[in-house]
């Protein structure tokens, strides 16, 4: 998470115009989402995003007003970084040669990672983890080189015994 | 995957209006997006979503068209999901005492799952892998008690050594 960045974890109703509403009220300010994830949750009615949005305390504040007036937002919460557990996942893709295969499934080791699909000359591994951790990971295969990769926005859920 | 869902890997440009205009377009004919994704890619200019949408194949052919006809939508693709590897993330605090803590790790070893939080009273555990596979686990979770959880849309990445 960079300096400016923050988390916002919002329970909507399971409706096909949510997704939209929730962007549009972004977009319309300029306001930029960093990333944006929305899944189900334990009540098949609702679904949860975690949005990660960079901007300073008036945008911090408004994001957040803005949001709670939304049909079909039920609740928005900022979860403070130092507060939540953090972590993205990513899926890539690395050229391999009989040569650096090794070296790559070592790395994944080291990063706790794991191989999901290999052939001759491509290993496709799966990451999750902290921001920090994955960036770390792409500028370790960028030296074997990048086929693709997919990168899904982080999810947030708060520590300790309580919820959202 | 449910029997009538299709994958779609679109690469758009990294630019504020570009995910209200996507989802605008499946809000508007009533398509319904059952997970979306958006994050970084290997170019800094480009961002990919990895989008799950239910539908007969009219749906999945007029999504493909308007899709690729969006301003910012620089590539659309329906990705077979048995050419492809799929994964999602969940992120789920399960309840748990003194008596019920060592059966939730157990658990925990089994799904090849990683703990990434606890305290007395819960356990905070990170699953990747098929969409059963985190079904099943929230399954097992019900019955101690799920406090929260959430869940990102579904990355998908072809096999084999060839990209998007």
């Amino acid at each position: 998470m960079k300096k400016d960045q923050f988390i916002l974890g919002v329970i909507v109703s399971n409706h096909f115009g949510v997704l939209t509403r929730v962007s549009g009220l972004f977009a319309r300010r300029g306001y930029n989402i960093d990333s944006l994830n929305v899944g189900e949750t334990e009540d098949p009615g609702l679904s949860r995003m975690t949005i990660i949005v960079s901007g300073d305390d008036y945008i911090k504040d408004q994001t957040v007003k803005q949001l709670a007036k939304l049909q079909d937002v039920k609740r928005v919460e900022l979860i403070p970084e130092e507060k939540a557990s953090v972590r993205e996942m990513l899926l890539i893709k690395v050229r391999v040669t009989r040569e650096t295969r090794s070296e790559v499934t070592e790395a994944v080791n080291i990063f706790r990672a794991k191989v999901i699909d290999f052939n001759a000359d491509a290993v496709t591994i799966e990451v999750t983890g902290h921001t920090s951790k994955l960036d770390a990971f792409v500028e370790f295969a960028r030296t074997f080189g990048i086929i693709e990769m997919c990168r899904a926005g982080a999810l947030a859920i708060s520590r300790g015994s309580t919820a959202l």
